[in-house]
């Protein structure tokens, strides 16, 4: 089960390969814009879905920035996920109030089954067979469960942000995966999309990948393909980053 | 993903079946012996292997018991089978202080690596195609991953005790793993080789299926092959419980 990898940054040999999910894993933004595009024609509203995939998406790091300074106890991700739905429907000039609850709800969930990125599954079942793999998001575990079910991800073990109440880059949340699996912080590596993400599994004491994913925006978008630092590794599929560990 | 199943007990449709693992999907006093004897042999001892794990087991209970009333902070199984371990070696008449500490903690990691029953990893794999399948033991994460690692055995998500913080049969430890998978106890179903597991599962609001494991304390020995309450299922095997689900 020892996959060898010793990654500079830390010394030492790799055990668990864990991965940040929303754009690493799955593609957030082409998931919750089909969800949205069918509630839309559903209740013959006027939005651009891909936009208020990216508003709703936009909410995310705010609405968690709010526990991680301590202004509210920790929430699971679907409770911000449905609050922040809320706020959404405002900005595009609807009252959520004209919808049924359990609507939203449903909307709400097109975050559990989101489609994963065409190298991920097969790309994960390849580290799988030489490491731990497991998620390292700020999703809760139901959330992680159901995608990865619905998407045939093959996680080994499924640890939420609800099972360490801590949402990233806040250093619990690297931190206690490690106390649950047996094994150091430095024996992880984190495999993630965004720098930011990169840089506090770093001042954790994990190794970390860097995965581009120039699409997670869009095609044609912004985004971050610039690894943006001296990672471990640096890939661009999980294929890709099974061939190099 | 729905399987269908509807539980008499609750009236509900069994959305996750949750596995009692020590002695229910792995064969403990086989893999606990096997260790034992190559620690024996390598340290030239007089022990019986079998006794020496039997003696072992014995003291689960009341090591946990202690952790159940409030005796003593949560400590994970690892602790417990550790401190076990050094009371057994007393008792089989040697002073645990004439061996090496990691040699020690290699011996009690014997129970991380127990080899499954022949029917666990096809059953458990066709539940899998159903319902949530997972282990709900009073095993910690790490131990249940290396296990799971080893055997083969096919989990969707592992939530040790240490997660849970509970040890069966406290209705927390039941009903706590519904938090963390997004669904209401009645809708996990716990398969167990022992009564008294599944009468704290029904307790705890969960339905039942009883799998008859007559060898879990060798061949010929006494064992509770009889259900012992009216559960929801029986069955001889997980293979012959994936038929009836």
């Amino acid at each position: 089960m020892a996959g060898g990898f010793r990654a500079p940054s830390t010394g030492r040999v790799v055990r668990a390969v864990l991965c940040d999910v929303f754009g690493t894993v799955v593609d957030w933004r082409s998931g919750v814009a089909a969800a949205v595009r069918e509630f839309a024609a559903r209740h013959d509203l006027s939005v651009d879905p891909e936009a208020f995939a990216d508003t709703w998406r936009g909410r995310y790091q705010p609405s968690m920035e709010r526990v991680r300074m301590g202004d509210r106890p920790f929430v699971s991700l679907d409770v911000l996920h449905r609050e922040n739905l809320e706020q959404v429907i405002w900005d595009s000039g609807y009252d959520p109030g004209q919808f049924d609850a359990g609507d939203l709800d449903d909307l709400a969930r097109a975050w559990h089954f989101l489609p994963p990125w065409p190298d991920s599954v097969a790309g994960l079942a390849q580290i799988k067979g030489d490491y731990i793999v497991g998620p390292l998001s700020n999703g809760n575990t139901a959330l992680l469960l159901d995608m990865a079910k619905a998407a045939g991800l093959p996680w080994d073990v499924i640890l939420g942000s609800d099972v360490t109440r801590a949402y990233k880059p806040a250093p619990a949340a690297y931190r206690r995966p490690a106390e649950f699996l047996g094994i150091e912080p430095a024996e992880i590596m984190l495999a993630a999309a965004h720098p930011a993400d990169l840089a506090g599994a770093r001042a954790a004491g994990l190794a970390t990948a860097f995965i581009a994913r120039p699409d997670e925006y869009g095609p044609g978008r912004a985004s971050e393909v610039d690894p943006g630092g001296d990672w471990d590794l640096v890939a661009t599929s999980f294929t890709g980053l099974a061939r190099k560990l």
